[in-house]
């Protein structure tokens, strides 16, 4: 008999969902039934709800969307920090949560995994803070609810949450016969107004300037992005928060723009130019230094997808996609300004010498590749990473505005198994891999082979920076992190490990690692405590200041 | 200078809070400061969030209240979970959260941490679902609000929420000058009036009995439910959810009712009874095999301090400390029934054969000794152990309510750091065991000592009891466990292993354990992945039915 469930599954998979993360509980089992009986899905067993949210954050970064499975209760708010996370950065996750029965719910039993109040409709209060659209199937919404809520996290981009009592999912139902059509490419009139309003006032400037953010990302509309740029000639920067939406390789891009701690001249034209274009791009306090960007909302016009801004003041909003889209059909002059281009460190000398910061981020980019999808942290990783420049088509993932410790880890894994083609490079700090760690388990069952560099300098050096420098809140217990794999399942097949601590071990670890490519590489890189990449020093002491 | 920081912890101090659990973030660490610059408070850092939410209830449990200190948006968020859990079960949880300062909350600046929309207040909203009572401290409120949600959680014995910021942590403040007085043992009116109609009922009643559930062990009133018991000669029963409410040694006590999974002649004796009194009970699905209790509720009292019922009838509710406390002070005859004994088992034999579920709990229950803390994660251990009766001055930790896997691990340690007096005994399955295994660290470096038996019967066994037995998602990968205390900082001096698959291994390994009291005793147990406690096996049945 063909279910609701089957409905829902055949719809993820028309968004191009080939694998379902989760954990099983007693309310989602049967629904698990129908992904195990596809051959066409793959049911991704993590070892708890957050990290596997986490990890459906990361794939849908990677491959556009993903789904999430948990159980009612416990399951969904062990996760709801992943998804909080994926709504804060405008990531389209679909969170399951298989519930009781809907009778059980009717009757406000006191069963497990409530509060034993009878009250089924907390749990999604609770998700309408952190979710797009809510959807609580019935005998009369279940398929048209999902096709809505489907469509909500398509548009906007945003988490949704459906919530599937175990008897829906089991219910008779008719397979879609439309294809789920989520926009359409024609302008709305007012994105024609706003559209005709940014070519007026790119006609009069003379000088300007845009500044891609983490949209461009969530949307994948990196390809339309160029062609405006390199149609019109046009200068480029990128916010942290956001890095990637722009080929860092060619010659429109002027570097990454991190407000008063970015390089003097980049920093000159940016706050200097007539007209700053913001492209999917939100001014939080770690992707601009504590909001410590040069220029005014004078200068600016910033088009997102939840915000509209002309020189300060707010638009109605616009389909970012088909917005950005357009904007190649614009008419206007080419600029023919000189781009500034971006500083490339030469492959620096390797020593026999204990590694610093500097030392290890310049290696870095020494290391990395056209097509790989490089992952850092927040905190040590993410700032280290922020002024590598990246290659051509390579994929970068971090998480500056929500900035949950323990992410990236799972984050990693989950966009490995969106692309296993792309080589995964994960960059996380051992205060931050305890989070997380259980999911070691996981990569190893599924045979993924990211480079992960474990930053060991004991303890949370971000917060070290920030405050509480030699604090014992800032230590955390010391981990045999050599033998770490191997106890989550790990052989000698399927893990490389090394420990370095000096430049040569580095560069031995990475030559390597760079043929060595069906193992996971578990490179544990041991830094002074007290060392930390210049931007986060600097940073470290802005947000310091905004505590006080 | 004395702060509101200080204020409230000398209020943690004065409600008998020695340690404070949680996890850094920038938000905190100043808050941070005032606990480590304490000789009377240890901050004992956690792996992650909801670890120490989990830590953090355990305390409460033996210790009767605890504190978190999380950071805003990521922390408690991941911590909610356990939270819920506490609100479930009747935990008194203080959670403390480090927010930005007023300033960057009143100015909706887009800080990290945040959805990046400005709203400072949707964590909160979203905490008004798991907490007894909200507090967000301001310049006018911060020792008002302090007392009245510390008040609140004494009383109502459930988690309360102060969002505290940064600069009201530090704002000057006065000390308290009155303590925190939350209750009297004075009767209401309302109370008074109940505690006749309990009267009344007792006197006409010819074979009553009485059902503990776990508000007894919230209250932390087991010596004024047994005064009640002991003065007129009352038979009583315990829930599962409850266990430890009573005495398993004493001559009143029947057994664990378990609704129609009970042996027979207790089942009858129950069932039967002219008047069965429930004390701070539940009668949940699991707690009674979904809700096959054979009386009805033309013959029940039920005294709960959320609810009150008189044959079907709510009342009003009553504090349920001093209630329990006044029921010794009734008049009515003392009871003359001879109460049926508890069977207990003659110590097993111990042969060289495969250990089976069966002979594990008996070999259990001879190695338990007096004053025991023993905790069973919800699955196999739970139900396993709600049979095994326990022994004097015991305490039991389960959650069989909200039943969130991975929960006793952090708990049990939590409730050790409260009572380090106590021998702790931990049973949790390999499948639990994974989604919070980190806190292995924790343990060690607090050098704690429970004995910890990881039931390793390769996965998700009370799942596949329920659903789904030979379906790849209730598989997980295999670890190795007999490695695991050791990359998490473990040596020789801190931790014995022993991994054990038949009876004389497991007994070796537990006359060993008796007097190896110093250091961290991990005992693998082997057992057959279909192989499950009776109870279990009959109430999966019953769950499996309930979701049909």
């Amino acid at each position: 008999m063909y279910t609701v469930a089957d409905y829902l599954l055949d719809r993820l998979k028309e968004l191009g969902i080939d694998e379902v993360f989760g954990v099983p509980g007693d309310y989602n089992l049967q629904f698990l039934d129908h992904i195990t009986a596809r051959k066409d899905l793959e049911w991704i067993g993590n070892a708890n709800e957050l990290n596997a949210a986490y990890m459906a954050d990361g794939y849908a970064r990677t491959k556009g969307i993903s789904a999430l499975v948990t159980t009612f209760g416990v399951g969904e708010l062990s996760a709801i920090n992943g998804l909080a996370g994926s709504y804060a950065e405008s990531i389209p996750v679909i969170e399951i949560v298989g519930s009781p029965t809907t009778t059980v719910q009717q009757n406000k039993k006191l069963v497990h995994h409530t509060l034993g109040d009878g009250d089924f409709l907390r749990f999604e209060r609770i998700h309408e803070e952190v979710s797009a659209a809510i959807a609580h199937l019935s005998t009369e919404n279940a398929p048209s609810e999902i096709d809505r809520v489907l469509t909500v996290a398509m548009t906007e981009k945003r988490p949704v949450y459906i919530n599937l009592p175990i008897d829906i999912a089991e219910m008779k139902a008719s397979a879609p016969t439309t294809p789920l059509n989520h926009t359409t490419d024609q302008l709305t009139t007012v994105e024609t107004a706003i559209l005709t309003k940014v070519e007026d006032a790119l006609k009069q400037s003379k000088n300007p300037v845009v500044i891609a953010g983490h949209e461009i990302l969530s949307y994948h509309i990196e390809n339309q992005l160029e062609q405006f740029i390199q149609k019109f000639n046009l200068p480029i920067t990128v916010l942290p928060f956001g890095k990637g939406a722009f080929n860092e390789e060619d010659a429109h891009y002027l570097g990454t723009y991190t407000g008063s701690t970015t390089d003097e001249s980049m920093k000159n034209r940016v706050d200097h130019a007539d007209l700053v274009l913001l492209l999917g791009a939100k001014l939080t306090d770690s992707a601009t230094s504590g909001f410590s960007f040069g220029f005014t909302e004078k200068q600016m016009i910033s088009i997102g997808s939840t915000e509209v801004l002309f020189y300060g003041e707010k638009q109605e909003t616009v389909q970012l996609d088909r917005f950005v889209s357009a904007l190649s059909t614009l008419s206007f002059s080419r600029f023919t300004d000189e781009m500034p281009s971006v500083k490339r460190l030469a492959t620096p000398k390797v020593r026999d010498e204990k590694l610093t910061q500097k030392q290890f981020w310049q290696m870095v980019e020494s290391f990395l590749l056209q097509g790989d999808t490089v992952v850092g942290e927040q905190g040590t990783s993410f700032f280290g990473l922020t002024n590598v420049p990246l290659k051509k088509d390579m994929h970068f993932i971090g998480q500056p505005l929500w900035g949950s410790i323990g992410y990236t880890f799972p984050s990693a894994l989950g966009s490995q198994i969106a692309n296993k083609e792309s080589r995964h490079l994960l960059f996380i700090g051992d205060g931050s891999l305890q989070l997380t760690v259980q999911e070691l388990g996981t990569a190893i069952r599924e045979k993924l082979t990211p480079i992960v560099f474990v930053i060991n300098n004991n303890g949370y050096t971000v917060e070290r920076e920030i405050h509480g420098a030699t604090e014992q809140y800032n230590d955390i217990p010391m981990w045999d992190y050599q033998k770490l794999p191997f106890v989550f399942g790990g052989t000698d097949q399927t893990v490389a490990t090394y420990k370095v601590s000096t430049e040569i071990e580095l560069d031995n670890a990475m030559t390597r690692a760079r043929t060595d490519v069906d193992r996971l590489q578990w490179i544990e890189v041991v830094m002074d405590q007290n060392d930390a990449p210049v931007l986060l020093k600097k940073l470290a002491k802005i947000f310091a200041k905004q505590n006080s």
